[in-house]
């Protein structure tokens, strides 16, 4: 068979299978869940025997080390990726949810029902963890799931698939409910973004070059976050204290991660905060990328800072970077944020509550916000109790994805022969 | 200018308009449509001058006879048209609606606000009046508008455009909240539909030839539907009234429609029902196409039939034509249902409520009915007070799409400084 046609007969069966889990009752999508748990505590030797085989390949390959330690697991790792999928058994069952009622005129009954998207691709680069959450949100969330990890994990992934298809048909589910793709090989990636007709929704999450391809070669819809250019504002009426803790919370916290914060602007006014919020940054390893007037007020100050380059203010460092401008007036700090920002996570931080709704209103983002960090887009923060991406498109999700987010929904109507004409017996 | 830079310009004032568009007030809003209302009555005869000039060029290109028919404006359809704008405008206004609020343990308040799409690409063929109807929809939520209707169409649009942006220019709203593709080149088409940084979303309506070439060649997200296969299933304990009304006003009551149904299937213990409904549909000059078998029981009983072909139950006819068949089960029909639907609307028909409920669950379409007429899938029926097109995908919109479908949301989020870490400064 050629790739195309696995790749074709997967889709097939993740349909079919779809059709089933939609109606499938919590109970026994928890019962496969709490049952996967249990599989990969008792398998963890095996699990752990397919990923040295996967590390060793990756060290000769010559693999960084921030890499390879991301495909590394260990005893603790699985204890908790188990307890990870059992949080998700205990998460509420949002299926079958009626969200809207309406009865019209002429008696019909529309009911507006949350049901599963159906099948879901998602691709992902190497962490053998995301594997399993992707596994047990979208069994949970009713979805067919077809998992394509990135090659450096393949051995790992194949028998964490292994155990969860164990674990689904020990509960009788169909095993097909989860598939991973047999092959890391692109040509089958390339031809799953094909398969409209059978895969509803397609969620990429690594890095930019992986999502660009394929939002670039997907008929099929994708939901995605390019990257997290998340930008702090301190505005005129900031308060010293807030402007810092939230600045270095949204920076240094942990500067990797997508709601970390890449720039800081100021406004004029605030220039005495800016300085002091600067130090602070400084003082913590941050390496500050001014405009030329900025980086000279800061050396005047004492505070080391670099030149930036225009693109400096569209980058995510992931790093102890920040990216610093200096802006005339709320109106410019707003347009500043729309031109930069990734429309993922922005901050103000004023005392000032008509600019803050300013600010909240004009940012053109997922999540804004006033006088919180940016480290707070997180579906466990928003208390969504899991998260299987973030997304900084318009349509469907925006934000944190949790369980609701991976839902559709259909209506039911309900009549008794209303027809929408004259009927055609009395 | 080359056409693709023309159309990074209309994208990019369009993205602009849509930053002053999401902050409108409802009243303003509502001011630019009454007078939209009535630059279109004033300018009646400017708009018919221009009007009879595309139906020339389209009788001269030898256009058939009903797509003249939609093409061509008079007195009375400008009217409809002005009335439409001012049922728009009497609508309510979603955006800024508060639709969930989360206060976290560690107080944060998270409120997440309904907020226009953005900017909204409508591709749609030669009906003058989708231009007036999209553009109003569009500005009352919150979105700019680019629309690119067809070339047969062009100086009809022209001067509703002009008319449209004068009506805006009036009451104080960026002229490129609505925008016209001033070329009917499909490379204008075509160059827009990969301006994703600046437009979010787009809607294309016409046949299926249209939308395929939009999906295909679009990397923004595109909510569609590509075509109106809808099924009646005349269930074991069917009511013949019920059936038979169904049926005929399905088939029937507009048959160029998406929502008409396209296929009748019915259980095996149905068939004395099957019949009636049969010889109904024949009555009213529906020809029916049936497999081997059914053809022959239709035959034997004197109503006229014609051999499907396996294509016939995948067709969206748009005329009096149906294709019949016979199950064995009800989960036979929901097989059918799921393997030939276009996945829009799909009936059953039946007195038992947990076989109705099994179809409702099982079968996986946008709309499912139970006893009632699939002809009721639209806006105005389900209560919206406006359309702006029905998709068939899982993402975002399902079914009719209103003003509320025309919407994204995004988290607004208010703190007092809290940070993810422990804060630097206590």
């Amino acid at each position: 068979m050629s790739i195309e046609q696995t790749v074709l007969e997967i889709a097939k069966r993740a349909r079919k299978a779809s059709l089933e889990l939609a109606n499938l009752d919590a109970a026994k999508k928890n019962a496969a869940l709490l049952k996967i748990a249990v599989n990969l505590r008792q398998s963890a030797s095996l699990i752990l025997r397919e990923n040295r085989k996967d590390v060793h390949e990756a060290s000769v390959a010559g693999l960084s080390k921030p890499m390879i330690e991301r495909l590394s697991l260990d005893e603790a790792k699985i204890e908790k990726m188990a307890l990870g999928v059992e949080e998700v058994a205990a998460l509420p069952d949002y299926v079958g949810e009626i969200i809207e009622s309406i009865v019209r005129p002429n008696g019909i009954k529309i009911d507006k029902v949350r049901v599963p998207i159906g099948v879901i691709g998602i691709i992902y680069e190497s962490r053998p963890n995301v594997t399993v959450d992707c596994a047990a949100l979208c069994l949970k969330s009713g979805n067919a799931a077809i998992l394509r990890g990135g090659k450096e994990c393949f051995n790992t992934n194949l028998v964490l698939a292994a155990l969860i298809s164990n674990a689904l048909d020990a509960c009788g589910i169909p095993e097909s409910a989860v598939q991973i793709l047999p092959t890391s090989d692109r040509a089958a990636l390339t031809a799953m973004l094909k398969l409209d007709t059978y895969i509803n929704c397609i969620i990429p999450r690594g890095g930019e070059g992986l999502i660009r391809f394929v939002a670039e070669n997907s008929t099929i819809p994708v939901i995605k976050h390019y990257k997290g250019v998340c930008n702090v504002y301190i505005d005129k009426f900031a308060d010293l204290k807030t402007a810092l803790n939230i600045a270095v919370d949204a920076k240094c916290q942990r500067p990797s991660v997508c709601n970390a914060a890449e720039n800081l602007i100021a406004h004029k006014d605030a220039v005495p905060v800016f300085l002091k919020v600067a130090e602070a940054l400084s003082a913590r390893g941050v390496e500050i990328r001014a405009t030329k007037d900025v980086k000279e007020l800061l050396l005047e100050n004492g505070i080391r800072a670099l030149d930036a380059s225009p693109e400096d203010f569209d980058t995510e460092y992931g790093d102890l970077i920040i990216a610093a401008d200096i802006v005339e007036s709320l109106p410019a700090a707003i347009d500043f944020v729309n031109a930069h920002s990734s429309a993922h996570s922005d901050c103000i931080v004023t005392q000032d509550a008509q600019r803050a709704e300013e600010f909240l209103n004009g940012v053109d983002s997922a999540t804004v916000y006033w006088n919180a960090s940016t480290r707070f887009t997180d579906g466990f923060e928003f208390g969504f109790g899991a998260e299987i991406g973030i997304s900084t498109d318009k349509l469907h999700a925006r934000g944190p994805m949790g369980l609701k987010e991976l839902n559709s929904y259909k209506y039911k109507i309900r009549g008794e022969g209303q027809t929408r004409g004259k009927p055609a017996l009395l």
